[in-house]
């Protein structure tokens, strides 16, 4: 259905001046996220709250007259699940941006627009450490590591972004405010909602404030950095660290990978390597430098080609730099859909084998990153949308990457969530009772169907 | 409605020969927990599943005679969350014991009769820990603490049980069995149903197995014990330690604690104390040693009368030990109610003087222990049960800690469970809206309100 001229015009007028936005030329920013769903369409109107109640005001709104609401953060999402659907109203919570940190509780209460990187800064005044790190951490917001439950890099050591969430302010579909936990480390009362709604991408409702728990900041790292002649070696190195240590970060990348990231920043890395693993210890004080000499000793024994360590926190930052630089690095040799599928840990070296057979069979370019330490890997899919028939050959390989995770028993999203672009597998993954109960769930908190529409299912 | 006893038959004869247990003689034993809910009455019946299949046929069973459904674990639930109920079936899952353990996914699959310090063992014979440590690890069932989320001791630093449950087997209301989840360390594909089950008590499905992820192993503890003047000061010390460390244990013992723990173990702790703290580091190596001395110097600021450390494992754990005996040993005082509230950490001093408040108001002996590091506390409120005076005042008090935790910004269940004892007080936390969205997912899981009826809601 189309949105009545008076309907929109009612809407502006519940809100503050300058809160809606309906002119098509600042609209069409809205329409995407990263993943540039190709079924994208200009939204109605953007709603820009600052304050729960303007949240509130929408959602009844959009009750009223059966409008869907997109939830937005930074847009910086990977699977289409803030894609603008038709006579839609986005709900950007781009000036949603106030911080409290309450450093003896170590918890901090944020609005959802702030940043991942303006997070950890306030609590970092304090002393204190907000963990989880998604590749994006400067440009992503926390609304939107909630919807979609993001992961990163230290999260092998440290857990994901629902370890950290102990309450959320939500504004249900019918324009109602829940404040689900709080600043409790342990709370039991009642059904685990808070949870629920962490990773939920914007179906269940629309987070307005986030209760973060904070720990003690981060100890310096020493950092390894180890080539390997082949995938399967560095695969072995990461269950032989895993099964005795715990590190801090312990990534990957392949040959593609690693020669992108040498195009772009000139580091010195080994062209010719087939794999090369970047691993961190936290460790308090001199255990750091043993546990990374440790790790160490696991390259060597896996016969790694060359294996570094540092105990200087700037130069290994520079390597972490590296890897979060990856994506960037790559997308310079083409368009890229970018696929984040994961298996238990033994799967790994299964999983990259597959990825460069399905790289070979559809003539595609497929360069593989990973938390490898949590078996979660993000293949690059690159094409030139300019060449059809290519594009056509990544989109199929994209779906076969997520078609091979489920056949190792993994899955087809570890951190970016299902979004529109992964919907069509999900199925596939979680089996038609989990559907139905999904189903059953969203039709309980949104009867009407107005949250995020199209998303997960 | 009354069973009709060819209802009872048709079970039986759907179930394995031995399975359905209907003589009251041994129906007593499974009408209570800990708890010991004065509404408890004799079940219908109790089946003794060992397979899904056969969880299953129960379920389909209850739902064609709109029978209650009770799921058990070890009955060592401490707030009535398996009360059997008028004209229901206890589903038990003692007989539930299969547990296979892959170190080199480090995951355990376990179904859910096993006991916590079973799994614990399981996964120390390849080297590796599950944390989560409720008092009664070596009693209580890993699918009870799957249903209550469980937390423990270690939790302050390693978190509780909903941090490690990365999969879910679960028998639905209406019989279907679906799997959440899986052995993956990040998985965000769907709604977070895995972590909706779990502390779900048994109101959502009846959990069949559980995959849980495991970590190295432990290193050896170093631990401190100290005791004050003052409960103040001693709260004081957690807030200073938690600040910046993260102590793998910080447990807190008031003087009545104190005193019952001496009676029972003569360890030779100080009977004059208020307040004991007993904390733990784990750092690795030598780094644990510098930890506990600056927790030492901690409570040496903050005035302690007395600090002891030690790195001797055996010795620690005597402490801990000691803090585990603490509830049998105020138990030798006389029945307990056992309370479970938590304030955020700031509010710890106020909320144990207010229950001091409560005790001399009520005229009731009130114990406390808390797993002070997480504000999670344990007043144990004693009385004469042959003294009806005397069980109504401690009733009183007992719902008055509540109010009092709930007014500082606290929980009435840090970790045992709404069940059925705190289930009038759920509302005046959580308020109207979350109890309605509460009501709507069971509603949609759970439509005939079959699974464990009157708890939580």
């Amino acid at each position: 259905m189309t949105i009545a001229p008076d309907a929109l015009a009612e809407l502006d007028a519940a809100l503050p001046h300058g809160c809606l936005l309906t002119d098509p030329d600042l609209l069409a920013s809205y329409s995407h996220d990263w993943a540039r769903d190709p079924d994208a369409v200009l939204p109605a109107a953007v709603a820009r709250p600052t304050r729960t109640e303007e949240v509130q005001a929408v959602l009844r709104w959009a009750g009223r007259h059966r409008v869907p609401v997109i939830p937005r953060g930074a847009g910086s999402g990977l699977s289409g699940g803030a894609t603008a659907v038709r006579d839609s109203v986005v709900v950007s919570t781009e000036r949603m941006r106030r911080i409290d940190v309450d450093p003896v509780t170590r918890i901090a209460v944020a609005q959802p627009g702030l940043l991942n990187a303006e997070v950890k800064a306030a609590a970092a005044e304090h002393g204190l450490w907000y963990p989880p790190d998604p590749s994006s951490f400067e440009m992503c917001t926390i609304g939107g590591n909630v919807a979609t439950n993001a992961g990163g890099l230290c999260c092998v050591k440290y857990g994901v972004t629902t370890d950290y969430v102990l309450g959320l302010q939500v504004v249900l579909a019918d324009g109602t405010a829940v404040r689900l936990g709080g600043p409790r480390l342990k709370d039991v009362a009642g059904l685990s909602l808070t949870k629920l709604f962490v990773g939920s991408e914007g179906t269940l409702g629309v987070v307005t404030e986030v209760t973060l728990r904070l720990i003690p900041a981060q100890p310096p790292s020493c950092t390894l950095v180890a080539t390997f002649a082949s995938v399967q070696a560095a695969a072995d190195t990461v269950l032989a660290i895993t099964r005795s240590l715990r590190p801090s970060m312990l990534e990957f990348m392949d040959r593609t990978t690693i020669g992108a990231v040498e195009d772009a920043l000139k580091m010195g890395l080994d062209r010719t390597a087939e794999a090369m693993l970047i691993a961190r210890s936290d460790a308090p004080g001199a255990i750091a430098s043993e546990e990374i000499s440790l790790m160490a000793d696991a390259c060597t024994a896996s016969g790694a080609s060359e294996v570094f360590t540092t105990d200087d926190p700037e130069e290994g930052e520079a390597f972490a730099a590296a890897r979060r630089f990856a994506i960037p690095a790559v997308e310079r040799l083409g368009s890229l859909l970018l696929e984040d599928v994961g298996v238990p840990l033994p799967k790994l070296p299964a999983l990259v084998e597959g990825i460069a057979s399905i790289a070979r069979t559809r003539n595609v370019l497929i360069a593989v990153i990973a938390h490898a330490g949590d078996g979660n890997t993000h293949p690059l899919i690159v094409f030139d949308p300019a060449d059809a028939a290519m594009a056509e050959r990544a989109r199929l390989a994209f779906g076969e990457i997520m078609d091979l995770a489920i056949s190792l028993g993994g899955t087809i999203t570890g951190e970016h969530g299902v979004g529109r672009l992964k919907k069509a597998w999900l199925p596939d993954q979680v089996g038609k009772d989990v559907m139905d109960v999904t189903a059953r769930v969203k039709q309980a908190l949104d009867p009407l169907g107005i949250l995020n529409p199209g998303a997960i299912l």
